[in-house]
């Protein structure tokens, strides 16, 4: 494979580096990932994170490990255990399935790889060209998560599109939601806002409503994890309340997405799997060893939510800019 | 004054102690309070909260003051810098006022403090008794904050209707909000409910309209920081995104206070002060010196928010238990 050297995934020499985006911001670590099985635990973990990334580490791991001479079994079950890591996002498991289609021989594999890198980057590309057109001068957004360079191997879905209309000079400022439990608001589109120098503030999950009840917020953009054909959206947990929310103020709501993140043989948002994660994470600090429950806490810890297509005000996908009318009426069979 | 242990202040041989709600649950650290100004400290500084507890540790400070022999002017002069330590929970104000009105001798002021702390902890009582009976064998309840024994001398406002309702063997199950940024559902109500063995379920503020859809909850119950005449409702910040969610799932929410946290000299919510909080305590765990932000970061801390009557269902007050309805129609006006 040719080398690359994307914000938070490069390759070089053939050897797969991730960045450690759980110490981010304040340390820049990387990570060298030997192989698929390496490249899960670094997805199970979320030192790489995103929907739309962690598909290109996962397929790219792949690539290496079937040029590395395994035999193709061992690939395959390789696949096959690297889609599992992380059960609601369907981007992996649709990267892996199109690499991996028809016994392919690693060369073929390296090729699909190289163009779903291509095809992904490009679809930030033109997600963030179209979904600069609604954001007006001057106006206040909300962004929840990360959905920068940090969740994408390009400018990123919902980042994207803020990112393109500061360069476009519009006087944006960012609301940053600091996404409980794992920050990556807090920790993660932070730092790629400073890198940028795009204005933004950073607040508490449970500020929201509070903000929007003074009129101060214009629109509300949020990536996703998996779209039902339906239009119900698999995102992250407070996305959904998030969107109760922006409904209650009648603040526009847009989901920002490439095709990646389609999942055309899931009807409807309830058929969505939702991750259950470690209940350390909502205990403390996981990934610092900060820990402020009681001993012997029960908690619950799902990972994602779905909020219903009813609640969303349009879709900002990489082939156009979508009404909920036009989702509802069935838009995204038809789209690819 | 007479020798008393509530659960988070105590008075032995005229020395008042707090107990240290920063540093809970890991530890039980006591706190030997002064005089006013060092009592104002940990306010200020959360060593001591919940609206109808700072309002008791506010006059217990100034009544042994008074007994120290200060004149009458360096007393009214530490009432009043008392009064300006929180500016939004009412309870301290009107505590402070009812014991420093008509040029009280120190023997006056510590008999109304001690008239003032019996009525609170009666008022608890009532709230209970009179909550209870909304709730039914099996419900699952979610509370937010932290409302019991740590936030008033007595059992506690929303938290003391919980402890009553398992006390009677209802079997309910509470979902704690951990409540950021400070965390008092994950640290102080989780600690709470473990202590009454209360079964009980810790989540992010972010995963509430999840649990809601799933459901599986039957009421909300919150505290309050203060109750405008119109019946809307300052509380910890997030209380008003939680009313907006229950409101959308059709999940009763009530608000469960004391008289003393009525302000009959407002009129709506709009007119209540909200406080603004160091941003510290939104960029890491500020009391636990853990950072997670970048440098140079920008972050808005408002400490409470405000409830528009119309997204409550009833108010349980130590009176009697009131629908939107009849509060709407006035009656806060004529209550006490």
């Amino acid at each position: 494979m040719k080398d690359f050297e994307y914000i938070a995934l490069r390759l070089k020499n053939n050897t797969l580096f991730v960045l450690d985006q759980r110490r981010l911001p304040q340390k820049e670590v990387w990570i060298k990932v030997h192989n698929p099985d390496e490249m899960g635990e670094c997805i199970l973990k979320l030192c790489v994170r995103g929907a739309p990334l962690i598909a290109i580490a996962g397929i790219c791991s792949l690539a290496l490990f079937a040029n590395s001479g395994v035999d193709k079994s061992t690939l395959k079950e390789a696949a096959e255990k690297l889609k599992a890591t992380r059960p609601t996002a369907i981007n992996l498991k649709k990267a892996v399935d199109y690499v991996m289609a028809g016994d392919p021989n690693p060369n073929e594999i390296t090729q699909r790889t190289e163009e779903l890198i291509k095809k992904e980057i490009k679809m930030c590309e033109d997600i963030a060209h179209l979904g600069t057109d609604l954001i007006k001068e001057e106006e206040f957004l909300i962004t929840y998560c990360n959905t920068g360079s940090l969740a994408t191997p390009g400018i990123g879905t919902a980042f994207g599109v803020i990112r393109k209309a500061h360069q476009e000079g519009k006087n944006i400022n960012v609301y940053v939601m600091e996404t409980r439990p794992l920050l990556q608001g807090a920790r993660l589109t932070t730092w790629e806002l400073k890198k940028e120098n795009i204005p933004y503030t950073l607040i508490c999950d449970n500020m929201v409503a509070s903000l929007m009840s003074s009129g101060k917020i214009h629109k509300v953009l949020v990536g996703a994890d998996r779209i039902a054909i339906n239009g119900d959206v698999a995102n992250k947990i407070g996305t959904y309340g998030l969107a109760i929310q922006a409904h209650y103020h009648n603040v526009p709501f847009y989901v920002v997405a490439p095709q990646s993140t389609v999942d055309f043989s899931c009807e409807k948002g309830a058929n969505i799997p939702i991750e259950q994660r470690p209940i350390s994470e909502i205990e403390g600090l996981s990934f610092k060893k900060e820990r402020w429950a009681p001993e012997n806490n029960q908690s619950f810890n799902p990972a994602f939510d779905i909020t219903p297509v009813s609640l969303i005000t349009g879709f900002i996908l990489n082939t156009g800019v979508y009404t909920r009318k036009e989702i509802q009426s069935g838009t995204l069979k038809y789209l690819y």
